[in-house]
């Protein structure tokens, strides 16, 4: 089901992370900050757990945007990050993008995402993304 | 070797990517978008070929960053990130990082980064990242 991408369109997305897809995304962009897998570093810090990477959230935007909305094929051209509040393991968390502003003439659109925890309700992350998809921004 | 981290001051930092670091990062993120993982899907973009991740390419700003400049202990508060041209697999980057502006106060520090084609000279991704780090960032 692809969702129809226009002004004001939303789609959302609910996700979680385990600590082994923390350890897998430190492996495979060669972030070991141990602020993130290390709860004896950790510790010492005002989160006193570990918290996630902020650019490990912030792959729910490439996940989504290259994958469901508007998906296969999108290119991506820019990306605002504001990490807010610390995100954690095993948590529940949803994300949810607004379609901001479309220029079909260059088939490129505006896209707020947003990653809120589903439990409080806050607001963890927030970006704008800009990105390009020939056939699906044309309206 | 930790660089000191002042004003104006610059790190670098030389990468590249295989494609089977594109398939670890599709994996890890779940972004399985065809443009980067199909050679007959991006043969009918103006790519040509698959172009990596822009997000698997920022992930050089979360190494970087948290792992050698300021380094282990690096608090991510924001990243823009304009992806200006397509990066690929096998090819040889350098990140180039310069201090923007400090706040010892908040222990806080806005850092330019430019991803650069060696080859060619150009400039890929550019983006501002902001962190935070208590012991570093002080003077």
């Amino acid at each position: 089901m692809t969702p129809h991408f226009t002004l004001n369109a939303t789609h959302t997305h609910a996700f979680r992370f385990s600590q082994a897809d923390v350890a897998d995304f430190a492996r495979v962009t060669g972030d070991n900050n141990p602020l993130h897998l290390d709860p004896d570093f950790a510790a010492q810090t005002p989160f006193k757990r570990p918290i996630i990477h902020g650019m490990l959230g912030a792959s729910i935007f490439t996940k989504v945007l290259g994958t469901e909305f508007p998906g296969y094929g999108s290119v991506y051209m820019g990306q605002t990050l504001e990490f807010l509040r610390p995100m954690f393991v095993d948590t529940d968390y949803e994300a949810t993008f607004t379609v901001q502003s479309i220029n079909p003439a260059k088939h490129t659109a505006e896209i707020l995402g947003e990653l809120r925890d589903k439990q409080t309700g806050k607001i963890t992350t927030r970006g704008v993304a800009t990105l390009m998809h020939r056939e699906k921004i044309n309206i």
